[in-house]
């Protein structure tokens, strides 16, 4: 074996018992026993250890020194290569395993105290969890800055400093679109109740139709729903609430946009450095297109209507154009998940300066809910009155996930750059659309960036699907004037 | 650190990571989605060959030797280890990936033979699996019995040539009681349909009387029934026929026997050598003393009886004596899992003997079927016509399972010894039976046996339990007794 060779096929191992531990996160969320946790968090933390040896084996080190890639594919391997071995050589394995087993203890933890609305049951669990990710960041960082140290595990290239000054020049953009259409008073509300099993039927019908293949893939239900795995094994989860059809079929349209793009890198990627989306925001742009700018569209909305009118019998609303107004309204509310287009990232942008600031050190963990409820009253003028509407309503934080939410509204605006390339290449995808068929365009994304998994670095990534510079003005114009002909700016 | 706390320390990790294994079979079985295989295959292979580097770690030898037990349960854990490390050194790694790899995708092929009754379609698969397995008998048995080396992982101090003449000595009462049953004419038989929904809330209803704790486990679907797990995270799946309610309730209290051995081990012996059911042959005698001596036992079947009638209405049977009779029926059947009592000990003799000859060379794979099917005349009477009823029937080989079977009878014979000493103890039993509870025994058996995990070698922990030596009698004596006057033979 050359030296290249010896590296991939030790990569391949690394990379097999990656996608393990995806799994068990999976089996977490969706399948394990309540009482399984504390066991389960020994067992994550023996499976981080091992690959975290793996991660850190010095022969690395040599290998990558001796080794000559032959291909594009190859030298892009490398370059993940390269860039984990760097990161995980700076942690010790004791930090890593202490992460991987506090995180999984707390994120039980964190769903008991959510239920129980007890931001104190919560505090010092969270505590650890800051503490042990700041010294994380602080191994990471070389003396620089500890959240930028964390933010490039899920967006390398992108800088706290510069989201400050990408959220800087959306923010008034977007808070002025917010309060001109909360102006023209509340938008149309679907009535039900929604069978819960037919809801479950449709967002099947849906997912299929947006191209998700259930033959590598199965969905189920979880609390907070995720996308989980690459290549032959890419499984969902969605939610149902029977008051609340489009909460089912929104969130399982924006999980197939992260499933397709695992199950569309090229399968000779499957199991290598670059057999995974290219970092968290490219990865949301994927999902974001697929819920907004596809399954939010005026077009499918006319079709869904149809479906649901169908299936469901009266729904409340009574033309295609009501209930276009109905998916995109835009009303005041508490929690990320349920936002709308225009207000999410402003949820976004409140998250990313308090984990900053944690990180910083500049707010400790015992006044995050204060500054979180400050905060929320500033940006949104709405007082929170329980935490589950508040600092416990996103598990992120619980399992470690600092650096984490910006790369939602990053996803956004590169959502916003591909779908003006699209439409431009795509002249009659609303017909489409209209037919309750998104395959043009997702076809488009599979062949322009899915399929090239991590080939690129995120943002090159994004450049070469779209042929243009990276801008947050594509996303602005987009939602300006969706928003603005649909409710009569 | 000393020797025995390195070791101790290694060896938690280890177990850690045979649980995650545990849990990707039970994901395989019941969750996987059906294209995923092959990189399943890859991700098993992976963590196989992790696991087979830390049990042949050489470091292993020199803490063995340096180690000295502090209590009774050190002691019993440095002698698994010990056992464990001395197999395991004599297999290379390379075959210990490749079992896995095969195996791992030699069930789903399995699974589509079966679903086409198409043996030669499994034949080259099965090929390679009994040569994986041959030559890891061999690397094992240093010159000696092939099969007996196989055996040892599954029951260990047993040996082929004990268990023929144990089998010898069981079959002509066997085959006495058989004949003499089958003379009497049918036994009553269920009608339905029996609402599936209504069965699997039945079967929940049961799984908890007998001790299984769902809070610590989980009960799901698949073709053939199994257990999973140890400790916090106990797993078992049952199977549903509208048809054969029998089928789905004795399957679960069948798996709940081993879910709860699992479950009753004493924590503190969690995550550690001992912390698991101390062969398969008891873990089987678990789960059949729950399922027929308990289970099938006329007590709890005049309960079930009354429960069944009260929840599914008319069953085809109108007394208690009529269903114990139709629950304990004696019939011709090809299907070992389907089997009564009295036939399986025979349907696990053919067996034993077939793939004692595939291990010894003497019979080969493109032999098997014929052979099957003229054993299966031979000692029941009756022709094979399609493989899903003959050598297609069971997953076992599929998976590589060689040795195994027999456990399935060592099971029974530790069964009537445990039920000859339970009942000794426990005058009151059937009453409490006949109220549907089985828990005076199933505590009995927690306090007596299952706490102690592997503590004590297989037959030493049947010998501690029971106070007595191991024999064929008591279970032979206990059928002869049950069938003669339930049929007044």
């Amino acid at each position: 074996m050359t030296a290249l060779g010896d590296l991939l096929a030790h990569d391949r191992i690394t990379q097999a018992l990656a996608q393990v531990m995806g799994r068990l996160g999976w089996d977490q969320e969706t399948m394990m026993p309540k009482r399984a946790g504390e066991q389960r968090g020994e067992e994550m933390a023996a499976l981080e250890s091992v690959l975290h040896a793996r991660r850190t084996d010095p022969r690395i080190g040599d290998w990558l020194e001796a080794a000559t890639p032959g291909t594009e594919a190859e030298a892009a391997q490398l370059r993940e290569i390269r860039r984990s071995y760097s990161r995980n050589t700076k942690i010790p394995e004791r930090l890593a395993t202490e992460i991987a087993r506090t995180t999984s203890v707390a994120q039980g933890i964190w769903a008991e105290a959510r239920a129980a609305e007890d931001v104190a049951a919560f505090l010092p669990t969270l505590e650890k969890v800051v503490a042990l990710r700041r010294e994380e960041g602080q191994a990471l960082a070389d003396g620089g800055d500890v959240y930028d140290a964390l933010l490039a595990d899920y967006e390398p290239g992108m800088t706290g400093a510069e989201i400050a000054l990408l959220f800087d020049r959306m923010r008034p953009r977007l808070v002025a679109l917010r309060d001109a259409v909360m102006e023209k008073g509340p938008a149309p509300m679907l009535a039900g109740p929604f069978d819960t099993d037919l809801q479950l039927a449709l967002s099947d019908r849906i997912a299929r139709a947006f191209g998700y293949d259930l033959s590598r893939g199965r969905i189920d239900l979880a609390v907070h729903p995720f996308s989980s795995g690459s290549g032959q094994d890419v499984r969902i989860t969605t939610r149902v609430d029977a008051d609340d059809p489009l909460g089912c079929l929104y969130s399982t349209i924006h999980e197939v946009g992260h499933a397709s793009y695992e199950q569309n890198v090229d399968p000779a990627y499957g199991l290598t450095a670059i057999g995974q989306g290219a970092s968290m925001g490219v990865h949301e742009s994927q999902s974001r297109i697929y819920e907004n700018q596809l399954g939010r569209s005026p077009a499918f909305c006319a079709w869904l209507f149809e479906e649901m009118r169908a299936r469901f019998g009266q729904i409340g609303v009574a033309t295609p154009g009501e209930f276009t107004r109905a998916v995109n309204a835009v009303r005041p509310g508490f929690i990320r998940t349920e936002a709308d287009e225009v207000q999410y990232n402003l949820h976004i942008m409140l998250r990313f300066d308090l984990e900053r600031a944690l990180m910083a050190g500049d707010l400790a963990v015992g006044d995050l809910e204060g500054a979180w409820n400050d905060r929320f009253a500033a940006d949104f003028g709405r007082t929170v009155t329980r935490p589950s509407d508040g600092m416990l309503q996103d598990v992120h934080w619980s399992v470690g996930l600092f650096g984490y939410f910006p790369t939602y509204t990053l996803g956004n605006v590169y959502a916003g750059c591909l779908a003006s390339a699209l439409s431009a290449d795509l002249p009659d995808l609303d017909a489409s659309l209209a037919r309750g068929d998104p395959s043009p365009a997702t076809r488009w994304l599979a062949e322009r960036l899915q399929r090239h998994g991590t080939l690129r670095l995120p943002q090159d990534t994004i450049r070469h699907a779209t042929g243009r510079d990276i801008s947050e003005e594509p996303l602005l114009d987009y939602l300006e004037a969706k928003f603005t002909t649909l409710f009569d700016l």
